[in-house]
């Protein structure tokens, strides 16, 4: 939405041609800034509930610092994920109250004023290699606002220890079940409970594992009703998923 | 849990070795009953906020027959998905307030007293060869006690028909979109709304559709952050997924 | 083994030039006889611990009823997998002692003094859908001489059925377990037990099963331990499995 | 068309057994040059619109410097893609004019006299991961001597942003829509569009997205009709196919 | 685009608040008309050049005829693929005009007063299997308003056949080459001439072929520059992006 | 090659302008005669030492008699493969000579005077359900002219049977090796003969046979060096491949 | 199973409301220890015949280091497999008695009194290149207390390799085959023997070996009745079964 | 074979219990020598017509000089393939006569009096890239006593290259066509030709060709008949393949 067209909608709205509710439905889908590599959207927050987030891989720190900087100036703040030493380094030269959480790669420069957190989300993984995948779910549930919980190295193989922590299934209002191998953990957990069950796929495997695609297949054909997917490794999706679940 | 455990449980309950609490936790996870062919579980609904779903494919009318009275006998109804019609006519001379959605494969007898309608899922169907799944979702959806609004044949390369419908979006609190082909849909309505958005691909398409991998690999793809996704052809595990959001 | 080898072979033995351990090796390996369109292998008995079993899918009535017709001379019965109503018809006005497992599709007509039952195995099965499947496993299982248990419909989204069973693993000598959708159950068993478990994948399910393929990848990939796979829907093949290592 | 064939064409020629046209037609397909470890096409250009095109992708440096040498005496230029610094660096010693642009990885000698450009190219990529392909269709475009315009970072889970750009649409003659992850953009490009629409995937996206799978499923099944599509990550071939179009 | 907004449009049409140009623009995209069943665009001819085009396959003979009586009543004519015999014995007695193609599996009912033929589109196909395919885009071609050659059983193994026929291609604008098996005859025509190549897999073949995906992946393999693809058997899809290509 | 080229050749010739050599090189390859569904090559047998055989499968029984007509005239004689039942039938009506090979699915009409075989291939089958693809081999050998001996049933998982038959080998110039399930044989053979071996895979199998993609894959990555592969199912391609080797 | 739990468990015991039996039971089930990455079962040796295995891919050295630490104590030894270089040397510096088998990238720390081997295993392989997974099969089945005979490089192209040493079959009581390529060695050796067959496929091979998928599937589809299959490259799995089995 | 069977063997030669025929029979399969790391087949030269051929890919420099030493002291001389620089460093140091191919990837140490060539083999190539493959087999046939001539970069997309050097063809015993992309040219080739075909997908290529899958589809699915395939990038295999139809 350039300058004229805001020129336009304004007045418009002054001539009472458009009314004051018409006029925010569009505002809320048009302001987007250009940069040489990007276009940047920042009413997503309006729109969505949470800032645009910016996925670091495969572009350079000069391109990353460049983003942000920009959600500074508009947002107070950033999130980026799957970022590297090299891009938490860059971005913590400009703004040193950067968090870099290494495991999860995940840089985030939170608002000055924090919002209190609102929901409840579990983050369960089966095993020590599904770590940086649950962490970055759960880095950015943290960041988008809510609470969290972490059970971690409880696969199927194992039954007892995931049955010895059933008490914690309660407290929650959305449980992110992290996974590679079979992938069967979520099918167990959503027998279990009767809240909505995020089911991410890991590339931790090998043979046929096929870099996740058996843990994709098994969570996609659960026998336990109701669980949802996102793609494999995707945390990020996951913690979005359940952020739009707890903004209802 | 068989007898004797029963009886156990609870004289430890009445000599206070056991809390009611404890009880009622224990008590929500056994009761089974055993058919030659089924192992049926009148418990679900207590534990996971529906009774359990007979999924009819595969079994003959006389096996669905048999695990549907059950089912009526112990909670007063049913729901079956993937039902031919030779499985409904066989239901019908049984249960005479039988419902049978044809289109969407559904036989359904509601309990005596149905529940008043909790939460609002808005339906998405991207072609009219989706109509089956995209009926499925929905009608799992009321059954299970949710209000459902349907918005049929508003494909992406038609996106003004889906722009015009934007106001439904708002109402929701679940957005399930049925699509088959290149499965685009989810995409463009995830990034427009901020609610949950369930994503149900469907073996629609030809050739390069491979059964419907082509939509399925595009939703789990989705750049639209967030949106979830459920097995092909799987409007039952939608409306399911959609339940327990609303069930929070 | 023609004519003119035994001849020389017993020569030898006799002239001491061969010990009879050898001669019993080599004999061991050597007796074929043949059909226009089959080869039949009647020493396998000898070598491998039961009869040549006939695969009857995609041979004729009259090819299975010309095959089995020769093992009843040599061997004294014999067993069929995949048998269709056709097959079993045409066997059982030849040999009016033949069982006719219709569920499982096996047609077996036993030697007529039988040999008592030697090991213990339980088949476990995941949903109503896999029954034929696990019970061509169990009644081949049978047919060579084992005791076999069952254990259905105790798929791994309604974990306290399983766990309710779990005083009948301790029995067992060797565990099947037969699965389809994500293939979840024998990781869950694997975890659990400390017996040889063999895992048969089903082609049960839909969409992103894709024919059985997600349960055989869940399966080979399965975090318990030492889980052992066969093809999909093989229950045959599982119950073979199970004979040699009940035959040591 | 070694010396003998063309001192025969001619004196056919002379001597009225062949007509001009005939000839013509001949040369344009037959004059090719060896190399120990090529066979240049000289003539390419008089077949197909514009000259060979160098893939330098596994070459070594010296080969492409060989190889651009016979192109420039023979045609007073040359164009290389997937070119690495090091052949550029390598070029540039020998050829001063040349062009380097780095993120399409294209070395570009441009003959002494341009075409003045003819047909206008839209570029429109989904992310700011897609540039490196769509700067390869585009640079090679203007390199065959068309007008390109570019639209960046405009995918469909921001659909505002293409919108606002629609106004640009009008003037292409042909479009080329590079995207990654699910690949939808084309779709919705082709449904507001009357011109051709060429779609390139990229194997940009992670997980399922299988090194550009994905994108290409989706484009290939694309519910807009007449929306054609080339390798994934091939800017070149969507550059050579709009410049087919635009030869007409 | 209801009764209201139109009503607005005009008046701020009227009241020079909007100009000819921006209204035309906005009509353009918005009239659909909704069934219970589907939802018609009758404004495509307007902003794509040709009117819906009903994919029959997948729908009922009721479903089909319903759609084509409001296709007749805005357009005066409609355009069915994938159409059974059935398809067409409804139509047929609703519309005698109607053009049943039986090969094509396409059904016509041309508008009154039809257009002279533009553009001239050669359609190629390799062998008498691929004919239904190459027809579909044939027909649907010429009912798109343009001219048609024909050029069958012209396979890579048998070069003399294609070669012999070489004079055809030069009259062409669009050739569309249709190829099942290896599917390398775009290649090769691709390197002979200069015009648009649309190159359509079709699933014939047998075995590695697995429905057409050889023949797909060769032709996106293509070593002749510019080869564009459409879906395997999509001789629709191949048609419809010609017809962009000559509205040029 | 049209009348007015056969004109100007054979003048050329006349003047001198040709030699006859070139003139026979020329003629070998154009003369081709059109079908309003088929392209018909009747100088295939000068150029690749069988006639053209008719690939039925996909044809109408009008088609394949309108085919077989005309290479009867031409030659004298037709093959064809995959024929039906009803190809047989019809073909059989007209010509009384007609041999219908049921189990491999071929016809064939051998021309008048045969011509005494030349070369030996040996055929060894897997198992009983790979015989019709072995059987296409054998029959379409002997119409090629070759002498062709059998040997069946004889999988890996029976060395002895194989290992008998060991002395067979020598007498073969080529040896087609035809297996389904894991595609052992032709690995083993290949080991213990020197003579060429040409495997084909068949569809036979179940579950992860995937349609013969394990036999395909398995013979493919022979551990016997020098062992040549064909399509899935394709015992025509492995006759007229032997052909090619045995005509030098 | 924390204090709590403990205390309440033998407190009923004590008071004779919980059996012995029973008490031991439940005790098998619960122990496990929590590291900040891990979760440490220690009762596994009682539950499932030997201890928790570390594997050590994709794991620090210090991860490793202190996982194994807790075992030392608790078990008095570990074994870690997918070692690398460095997790051996840290583990060295710490447990000096480390046995570091590099080839099979195993690292063993065994217990002070070791157990007289029980059980005899055959691990034969294919080829050199199969070596590295065939000794992880060896290392491991002999950690967990079998004796292990070895049979190298006798794949199925060289036969008489193989049957040279058919008399080392017959002391073994299972045998494991570990092949790359086609994956045709355990066929050949299943119908020799009739042990149980544990056939592990290799990623070793290239082209269309697809990184061992070609091995799997012929081993899945294996005509050999009752050959077992564990995941690509996992000799460890392979022992573990084969531990399974030798603990009846 | 061991010194006491060839002890016996000679005795039994000696006392007439065997013939010399049978004796030499049992010669040709069974001396082998073991290394620690594999087993080396000295006597393959007399069965399978060259000697044993050393893979070196995945093999130290000092595994690979052993097996080589080996070999020259039995049969005087050796063949590597993919043998990296290194390998052939270490062999040069041992073996200065030794000529190492760099291109090919191949060592070879010709025996010290060569056998004068036999059979003409043409190995043509599509395109520079694909030159690796092609010269591995160009130097393992010479290297196996053949002759052999090149043509090189002569792709079907230039089908002008192909066709002018059509007469080497008629020379050739063998053709052996090596091409990646699409892998058109064995088709094109096999429609000129009726010498027998082997193709050689390579791996050379991008984004759907999927590492020469798609290549190697294309060949299996050739429309021109008898075209025999090998796996991908096997130049060593068409080599072997060629040879073994030479010997006849």
């Amino acid at each position: 939405m350039n300058h004229r067209e805001l020129e336009t909608l304004l007045s418009d709205v002054a001539a009472g041609r458009l009314s004051t509710g018409s006029a925010l439905e569009r505002l809320r889908h048009f302001p987007v800034e250009s940069l040489p590599f990007a276009t940047i959207d920042h009413h997503r927050a309006l729109r969505q509930g949470h800032p645009e987030v910016v996925f670091c891989a495969g572009k350079t720190a000069e391109q990353v610092t460049a983003i942000c900087g920009r959600l500074v100036e508009a947002d107070g703040g950033f999130l980026g994920t799957r970022a590297t030493r090299e891009h938490a380094a860059a971005l913590e030269a400009l703004h040193p109250r950067l968090v870099w959480h290494e495991l999860a790669r995940v840089v985030h420069l939170p608002p000055a004023e924090p919002v209190p957190p609102s929901g409840r989300i579990l983050v369960i993984s089966a095993g020590t290699s599904d770590l940086p995948v649950a962490e970055e779910a759960a880095v950015v549930a943290e960041a988008f606002g809510h609470r969290v919980d972490r059970l971690i190295d409880v696969g199927v193989a194992g039954l007892h220890r995931l049955l010895a922590a059933r008490d914690q299934f309660a407290d929650a209002d959305v449980i992110i079940v992290v996974a590679g191998m079979e992938g069967a953990l979520p099918s167990v957990v959503g027998g279990l409970v009767r809240q909505p069950v995020i089911a991410v796929p890991t590339s931790v495997g090998y043979g046929a594992s096929f870099g996740g695609l058996a843990a994709l297949l098994g969570m996609l054909n659960s026998c336990a009703s109701g669980v949802l997917v996102v793609n494999i490794d995707n945390g990020f999706g996951a913690a979005a998923a359940a952020s739009r679940i707890l903004s209802r």
